[in-house]
């Protein structure tokens, strides 16, 4: 497909020497990840999850700036023909492009005035802060409702529409959502609570999707998505899920939903943070308790017990999860307005550095992670995130496939008593098809050595 | 449950006559016929289709009108908790009883008004002109978008899922959706259109519910319906369906689908209509596709081949329906740019009489109906459509199964030509299950009597 | 200046029966009036205020309404200048072109709905409520904040800049205006307001004009005024000042100023209004003094001390003008809220059938009219209104002026006691230029006899 | 007055090191300029326009911001009253307030982020899109229609009423208007506008005001101006006016007006700016005459014929001014449309890094300018526009006042070609009474010497 498409909005509005960096190809451009960006965005609905493959599918595709009378205009050639109906453009994948846009120009501005800041946390945070202020995501009259719901891209069918569920029952309850933007039970929330807020006319429904670019492209964003932010890697969006949502639900899902879990609680675990309310539940359709067993018991095998009163488990119940997140809003609300936190941002939530810092999954870095009983709690749940991150990498992202297919998997060095949870633990994620989508045998990209 | 309403919008304000009228008890007081809409309303979701037993459900259920400072404040009392969330009155469940209580008091005074004219077949269309200007859904800066929706509220999980594909398709390509506001084929492509105009940032949604006093309690409306009118009788809103939608589909039902057909059928083929473009599609997905035959075979042995080429059938292409309704958007349109008729509202369709006046399926009505081949087809439309519109009653109305109840089977004499054909497809509705919601065996409540 | 106009928003939808009487000439049609109404309008900012003149000077203007795919479309031929710019139709004048349509096809419809009902008082306020209603002016979720300002069209400069000022004052504190919708003391608080609005961003002004086909011509609505609605005489729009206002502002005047001011305190008087609060404050600037004081012993001299407790004289104050009309709101809001009454339309105002009932202004009413001190107080207020009633008609309405021009002045009958302060206050409005427009003698239209 | 607000909208949201920056006195901190520009936001319609007068005028205001749970607050003591009604703020003053905010945190970040590209006019214009762009001022979506207004801040009654009537008739034909946001010519437009625009529900009224700090003082913001950017230093704030607006019109004024006549026409003397359409009006009152003559003289004997070439004078005729302004943003939209250049911000024009890099008027710089007719015309054009800047900041502005007490008038030297019709203008001006506000005898803060 070609098309040339203009923003709707008034957002998209770029100085000329900001489009120049846009269209220059090369070390200081950024045509490159614009491109790579608006392909994953065009590419919605697509039944893969390997980036690679992806990318190799439409080496033909385009995307030409140009700056005209009434602001932008973008002229595509060879785009996938996912996002268009009869010829035209879906709204939502052309307000989209122009978010990458915006997210992409200004990342990059931020991040030479923040050069020297970017070391330090303080730093670190108000560069997310900024990216996130410049999307217009904050809304300060607002109470906390923004429900972050984590979980699979593949997931079974009877899950699938149990997220659905969820999804309505917040959304009866005027709640928000937020996720990854992907498929599966980042797509299903979001459609469960379209219906809700149709029927209770909430004509001011926010579904946030956060991503990042390695991630983008094996996960497509939903067409439901209508804000959608690009942090420039997955430290800055996992900060910035727990920075804007007020709650978090957790549904089946494989190694990033794991990362996720374990990201978490790393930072609630902090002594710092103890005191602070964040609902967070973790559930799914009654096939779906031994998974949820499993993962509790790694969390008890790992992280101990202090860790599992972080979370509650509630099987096959959405109208009980949406009132429990209906309820932790007040609570939410009453600590923040105690501590005058913005609602809009948890201001007070300490990250350590271990947990901002960007992990590159390396075969050298995946090898020297430490994980042994000894550790820290919040130090082993930190390496433990970066196990997952890794695992994801080589799933899916398409500098990790590059890397598994060029240096076979990973080794994870560890202790017997994490390696054997570890161990249960990846290999139900194989066995339940959680890794990838369905299509093929999977051939896991890591190795536990002890 | 318990609760107290008042309306979010301004429309509702009634006058101190108005709101006496309302509460007034007994012959000339409007009161049983709003408590009796308000009960349909909130029992959205039942699974009963019964009209008679939800309104025993409900013994005790009362609604208090009330005028204060800010306008009118309904009180309930007993009402079922359907319409509920954790205490709170869903919002689309608040405004449709306002609207029932707007059409009711309006209906009211303007049959009063046109008594004289009511007569006449202009009589009767201004009524319904000025009934639904009243409800104010004529919006005048709009293209012809309007589709209608007919289909059983009875019909199978596969059905279902097709009906909401066609919605998303339909929704994607900007198009509103009317049904006549129940489950099942009336609710199916509104919430495809639901999440297809959340993805193509419509936010204008209209989900047009059209009812009936005798239909409401049995086909409550869905609560994606954004704009509820009560006409006052059946042939006043399938007046108001074919005046205010500018195409149609019709999904598998079961004998109100026939009956719409049916009254369709008999005016577009009045020699009046002939040039006038109306899209119409019948269909369903693959399994649906004998009942469909079915359909057109009966259709051929009792108006001919002529009615046959008013409709198309597709079979399991929602795409090709969607694309089929979008073009014919733009015959309408040029139509009625050409004749200077309004785009919401259809002037220039000439409607019979005999398709007008009310047809109270009493026995004695029922067993009088003249069905022959004799006849001029669009007569013979005409009362088949009255044969439907009875049965339907006896059915799932409350005075239609009362009559059944004391008097037996309503008895329809006719033709052999024409009984053969109408007693293959009551069969084939009966043993599709497609007559009354599943449950129970369908007695039925008519006998066909050569 | 030749114009086809359509409506921007959506109200004005007309059924072709509507259409149909609005275009018939003759007796039972609508659209001499229409004709005349429509000239008024266009002919905003016009300095003549001689109703017959005005229609005179355009004999040629057409109004052609046509039935079209979008709505109605209005051709216009040989209308006034005045009205457009640069060859295109001011806005405001376009809206209330289409208001005066609505206005006058629902006012005739009405009438004969109700024509059983117009003989009560009840039934004569239903009518009022009900075209009030229709012209959409009812808001539900708001606050008493409505505002009549009542004053001469023809005022000094010194004055004009006074109402302005005032109107300022009430803006700053997001009062609305509602006026007679002419110059004078009827545009001046209505633009100094809109001023006031900007500052305070109060983007829902509202600027409500009250007239009725007679004045209409005379006093064309200004085009600041944002809600146009057309009475269908002088009691009617009388009663719709009192009950849609939340408080009143009388700024000097002539004949018609007195006329307001005597009918809203003949109605305070009434016993069963006693406890209502209703904010009424006379003001004007420094130079205005003398004309209050006179008035204020007309009163005295006519309907006595109590009379005169109903408002308070307030000079060259513009910010404790509205500093008490702010204050006031809250007392009406307060006791609205107590007896449940509606904040938008002042149910529990009782108004005398001797108020509602239209007075024809005929040499031989005007002649008849008892003016004496044994009366009682309201029944002399009504007379005394209706006395300067038929003054207005005789300066300034068509079929007042061809009456005098045949008849000769009206003869006022009265007791001396009366005659005397009504014959001082006449001439000192002659005096002061009030009776008319400047640019010529004024000859009275009236004698006074003993 | 104390008081407390918060902002209505969500743009003012500041990181936790924003707020700290701005809470910080001394150096490198932001508070001494927030608090003077929010000192004269809240002193709007004082009569003063010696900036150091008002500033001492109010020694003990202070401005505290607070972090809170909804966003920013902030709390004032000791502030003028003027933006007060009944104890609460004027809606426009504190927007205001929080716009002053924004651009004071946002000129800061940007600033030191374009360090190193500050020296370049391409970096220049960058800074200034950024600044404009973070005030959300572009949009996109919209035709070329905003009229620059400049003019005296101390203008006759009579040149008021004329810069309302202009502004009247701007507003009819929907253009929106843009001034240096004080009183005087800066103001009428605006309130003239304000009336059209309610007369022609034109609802987006924009009314954009630029300042900057070393200005908003002495010339207080106007409460009609809905969107207020305070740019950096003057050469920012005239690059903005040209680059946003997209006509203007001069109305008499004093310095300032000369200033900016100055500059516009050394811009648009540019041989690369020649094809450029940019309307360009003088206009006044009958009255006004004289002073026209005189300017185009000085502009004859300065900058000679071609220069004249660049406006048209119009003497008091409001209507032709506003369609001179008509028809010249047709051609506006031409040229752009043909160019690709944006309508929201002129990219295409040139402006040379004279007329952009800041002039600061020390005693030195004032008495080294080359002033001669030799020089290239826009050079010449570049340093009178100096002169009168100069003169601009020894009249009103803080600095400017403090160096003329302390060292004596600016003393400017020049050919006598130069210093003659230099001399003439100045006399005329302060004879006229456009140098300051009425209220004492002008002390001319400079010398001609030859």
């Amino acid at each position: 497909m070609n098309a040339s498409v203009t923003p709707k909005g008034s957002l998209e509005i770029l100085s000329q020497i900001e489009v120049e960096k846009l269209k220059k190809v090369g070390e200081n451009g950024l045509y490159a990840l614009f491109r790579q960006c608006a392909l994953a965005i065009l590419n919605t609905g697509s039944d893969s999850d390997n980036a690679k493959t992806i990318m190799e599918a439409y080496p033909d595709f385009e995307i030409e700036i140009i700056q005209q009378d009434r602001g932008i205009r973008l002229n595509l050639s060879q785009a996938p023909a996912n996002a268009f109906v009869d010829g035209e453009m879906i709204a939502s994948s052309r307000e989209m492009l122009f978010s990458s846009m915006r997210d992409i120009v200004y990342s990059e501005t931020e991040r030479r005035r923040n050069r020297s800041d970017l070391s330090s946390g303080t730093g670190l945070t108000d560069y997310v802060f900024h990216l996130l202020r410049n999307a217009g995501i904050f809304r300060t009259g607002e109470d906390p409702n923004m429900i972050v719901c984590w979980g699979g891209h593949s997931i079974s069918d009877e899950e699938y529409e149990y997220t659905k569920e969820v999804g309505h029952s917040l959304g009866l309850r005027g709640l928000d959502i937020c996720t990854g933007c992907g498929p599966g039970a980042m797509k299903g929330p979001m459609k469960g609570a379209t219906i809700a807020h149709a029927k209770q006319r909430h004509d001011r429904s926010r579904f946030l999707g956060l991503t990042e670019p390695g991630i983008i492209t094996a996960e497509a964003p939903n067409p439901i998505v209508n804000e959608l932010v690009i942090l420039p890697d997955i430290e800055k969006r996992l900060e910035a899920f727990v920075r804007v949502g007020h709650g978090i639900i957790i549904f089946p899902g494989g190694a990033g939903t794991a990362e996720e879990l374990l990201y978490l609680l790393g930072i609630l675990l902090d002594p710092d943070n103890i005191e602070l309310p964040f609902p967070l539940v973790l559930t799914g359709p009654k096939s779906a308790e031994p998974y949820f067993q499993q993962l509790h018991e790694f969390i008890n095998d790992t992280l101990g017990f202090e860790a599992q009163q972080k979370y509650k488990i509630i099987i096959d119940d959405s109208e009980q999860v949406a009132r429990t997140m209906a309820q932790g809003m007040q609570e939410v609300k009453e600590y923040r307005r105690r501590l005058n936190d913005a609602y809009y941002f948890n201001w007070s939530l300490k990250i350590q550095e271990e947990f901002q810092n960007p992990f590159e999954p390396t075969h050298e870095n995946m090898a020297s992670l430490a994980l042994n009983t000894g550790m820290e709690t919040h130090q082993l749940a930190a390496n433990l995130r970066r196990v997952f991150s890794g695992i994801v990498a080589g799933n899916v992202k398409e500098t990790g496939i590059r890397a598994i297919e060029e240096n076979g998997p990973y080794r994870i060095h560890s202790d017997k008593s994490i390696m054997k949870p570890l161990d249960n633990l990846l290999k139900a994620f194989v066995k339940q098809r959680r890794m990838k989508l369905p299509g093929s045998e999977y051939i896991p990209c890591y190795q536990l050595v002890e």
